[in-house]
């Protein structure tokens, strides 16, 4: 791999930070219909969408805690769609217009805590290193059509989650309007669009790879609680 | 009022920011048994905590927005806890090492968005202006009890909320608890600790004072969206 200064390093050779320090994060609950019926929920009506904290971001190639004492943890590969300018009372059609770019985002659930569709709570959903965002931003223009994009993930080499991007419920341009109609969305603010059906446990040792086409190829291991000296 | 370096300035002759840039902020849906009632909904057995973005705060003396077409925007007077240090399996009787200190927050609420009490969502708490903060940081020595102080609103002049912090459900030192025993609290953080009863609706031209006794006296007036040029 090299670097802009013209270095070459190896990919293992170096400490990946996440591609983007997010200012807000929308993270989409259910916003794929298959995934929703594989937690038996009804899909929503409405965009549900929940915020997360920046505690939870790390990058490619880092651990993923998980606590001691959880029965699931399952992985969610999703599209992060990253915003490039100030965005109020968009419209879908020039949505894209304020999208700066796309990365990968593995956003873990812990399921044990999930009491209710209304409301993926912080225990689920915001716990330090739950959340890795990478390997690279892609610009908005090399992906000519981010709603058609395979998304797949494997546990240690195996198969375990396929779909793709237009199987959404809301549209990222759809989304942008949505957001945009209340609330200012500023450069730097990402939305992680949801995940399709397909989830399974994850233990400590294990790989988890999370691809979409065109975008990247984000690589994670679980680590224990214990391993890094924390009851978390 | 005397600036530190001096000069005399008159409290409406400045610009108020929020004291804090608040890095996460933690919000706590129904912390005070009669304001769950109020809703008439159950006091909840564990922490509602929901997270805000940071557009949506705004300092002493600002305008917060009423959106066009809403038929019920409520104030909500919260004594706001400002984390000092890193803070993770922190204990209760350790939790006030980790406070910075405290300042007034008015989390206003579009209660026309508000379907279900799991899911106080984005378009209920997280507007464009829709929490000021302020006027000041008062440090954490100069409020020797937090859970004992007295709270009151006022909309145009008229005393329509008052209650105290000691009917909290879940306390201060307990949220810090429970906060950093999954995820850790870094300096910056902010927790809302929710509001008592004695909610009422509030139109453009209102001036509202939030109150926190030995805190500070937050003013907000209420703004049309028309005025600001934008139909948030």
């Amino acid at each position: 791999m090299r670097l802009d200064d013209g270095r070459v390093v190896s990919e293992d050779g170096v400490t990946w930070l996440p591609p983007v320090v997010p200012r807000t994060t929308f993270a989409l609950g259910l916003n794929y219909a298959d995934h929703a019926r594989e937690l038996a929920f009804k899909a929503p009506e409405e965009p549900l969408v929940f915020l997360k904290g920046p505690g939870a971001f790390i990058g490619h190639r880092a651990h993923t805690i998980r606590p001691e004492g959880v029965k699931y943890m399952h992985y969610e590969c999703e599209l992060a769609v990253v915003i490039g300018s100030t965005a109020r009372g968009v419209k879908a059609a020039q949505a894209y217009d304020y999208v700066r770019g796309y990365t990968v985002a593995n956003d873990y659930a812990i399921r044990d805590y999930l009491e209710n569709y209304y409301r993926p709570n912080l225990r689920v959903k915001n716990r330090d290193t739950c959340t890795p965002l990478g390997p690279w931003l892609v610009d908005r223009d090399d992906v000519p059509d981010p709603m058609n994009l395979a998304l797949t993930t494997t546990v240690n080499g195996k198969l375990t989650q396929q779909g793709s991007t237009r199987d959404m419920i809301f549209a990222i341009p759809w989304l942008i309007e949505y957001l945009s109609s209340f609330m200012t969305l500023e450069a730097g603010d990402v939305i992680l669009t949801g995940t399709p059906e397909g989830l399974a446990d994850t233990q400590p040792g294990d790989e988890i790879v999370t691809e979409i086409e065109g975008v990247g190829r984000l690589v994670n291991t679980i680590a224990s609680a214990t391993e890094y000296g924390s009851g978390r």
